[in-house]
């Protein structure tokens, strides 16, 4: 044989053999793994958004698989890196949907970010400004801080008069930005003199999604873009709270005192979901019914791989039930 | 002498030389020096906020030393990263400062936009949606392009309804940003839209400065925060424009017929100014009198060092004049 007909060869059988493996390494869900999985876990952490919801539809066959789940006494948990709602309004965006949910079962990154001043043990005294939704102040004084910023600053414009001066709170030492459909100007240059001219301010960021799930046709601009805006002005990088960052799985784990090796983390999207799942050395199955398709998950540039992937969280009730 | 203390005695001696080295590189403006540089080049290229204007007050001395500078014969450019104002807008700023200067002579990274696309040959059948300016859509349409965003969406907001669908303009083929005191998510929106969904739509940016000079007494976010958010939605790196891109500089040769290494480029910031004259192999001036203190320019974590620096313009009219 030529030598470069051999060597074209080889190639194509590393690529073969590379191929076997990636596929190898993902598992989609059928009936034997499903019981394994639901036999080697304590605990699943769902994402909402793509995963239990779409905008405001319920996937189908979520409630029953819900139900299922705590049947055979599996803990749930339901994490969200959407920061515009509090726990007790995601507690009732899940009744309106049918799903009775408690507030303790609910991690979104609001409460994430309140956690995290909590943690590092974040002066009272001091107030924090926020760059988002109304889920973030309330979870922020609902841990006894003094928040402002958010929607009250929706409608502020900046006085581009002769010389202007922005006045801002000195006392501010922490920023918080996370999803905003009402960014401004405004709201851009107080947190950036906040986090530029404030010593020491800190500067956290709910979560980095590029996009997010407002409605289920198209994927509009998500906190990603707003953190970036921060980022962009005053040059520094954000302490990230939501999913990809450990931050909230160390967290439960501190509550639930469940160990992440038993616990399978449920998520349609790689770079967020299954990358914290992983991270924290949870299993992880991934739902195609979100924002990852087949082709994105089986592309040669993805190098994140679930342990498990199936089209949608009721296939467990199919594989599982009676 | 025991081998601790020597590591230390050479580590200082390093440290000495380096410092040396450092110093001996950047030169303070003199009589000698001044003169020197006047006969070495045959253009000064200015860059305008903190250099030769402050806000709306020109900086002490300019005047004259434009006028030195033009009686001795050199050619003069204005660089400009703000896009906010076209040509023709900043020749009516520059007049109402009392120095006159003619369109060709400004280069904004406004019209840089417009002359990127031009360079690209971007088919004038297709639309360009501009986050940013009135300066941007000017130079967009003086060059033959159909623009619309920019200004006439300062106010427009995003319907937050029941599954909301936000309509774009599917024959989009570049988005422009720069900076926008108006930025808003509609805006963020509709880029987010045309770059991610319009099969080959160019992200170009005018610029991408952290903080701009909107007044003397505080710095506010500038284009680097509006371009940060559409990365930040779009995971996509934009086309950069203005400096410290040399895409202007390439036009200004193509232009002046001037060897780079004949001109001297005359800036207040390090990371555009300096740093766009030295890739471009320009000789350079820092001045003073803008962002960078002398502090900033001898901090250690400091790489870029122009081959001169002074307080401030005029300074060359004391050095050089009679």
């Amino acid at each position: 044989m030529p030598p470069l007909l051999k060597k074209k060869k080889k190639k194509k059988k590393r690529k073969r053999q590379r191929k076997e493996m990636r596929s190898g390494d993902i598992q989609v869900l059928d009936g034997g793994n499903a019981s394994r999985l639901l036999h080697s876990v304590d605990a699943f952490v769902f994402d909402c958004d793509g995963v239990i919801w779409k905008g405001n539809e319920l996937i189908d066959g979520v409630s029953d698989t819900l139900h299922l789940l705590r049947s055979q006494g599996k803990k749930l948990v339901f994490v969200t890196n959407n920061s515009t709602k509090s726990r007790t309004q995601y507690a009732s965006k899940f009744l309106s949907l049918g799903i009775s949910v408690s507030q303790d079962e609910i991690f979104s990154s609001s409460f994430a970010a309140a956690m995290y001043l909590k943690s590092v043990q974040y002066p009272p005294d001091k107030k924090v400004y926020v760059v988002g939704g109304e889920g973030i102040l309330e979870e922020l004084h609902l841990a006894g801080f003094t928040a402002f910023g958010g929607p009250e600053d929706a409608h502020k414009t900046i006085q581009l008069k002769e010389n202007p001066f922005f006045h801002h709170d000195n006392d501010v030492g922490a920023v918080v930005v996370g999803l905003d459909p009402y960014i401004n100007f405004y709201k851009l240059q107080y947190a950036t003199l906040c986090i530029r001219e404030n010593p020491g301010c800190l500067f956290v960021a709910t979560n980095r999604d590029a996009v997010g799930h407002m409605t289920n046709l198209q994927e509009w601009p998500g906190a990603g873009c707003m953190v970036a805006a921060v980022c962009g002005s005053t040059q520094k990088e954000p302490i990230v709270v939501g999913k990809p960052s450990t931050f909230m799985m160390d967290f439960l784990l501190k509550k639930f005192r469940i160990d992440t090796s038993r616990m399978c983390m449920v998520g349609d999207r790689l770079d967020t979901d299954i990358l914290f799942g992983q991270s924290a050395g949870c299993k992880t199955l991934l739902v195609l019914s979100g924002v990852t398709t087949l082709s994105i998950l089986q592309d040669s540039a993805n190098n994140i791989l679930p342990d498990y992937y199936t089209d949608k969280v009721s296939d467990l009730l199919q594989l599982l039930g009676p």
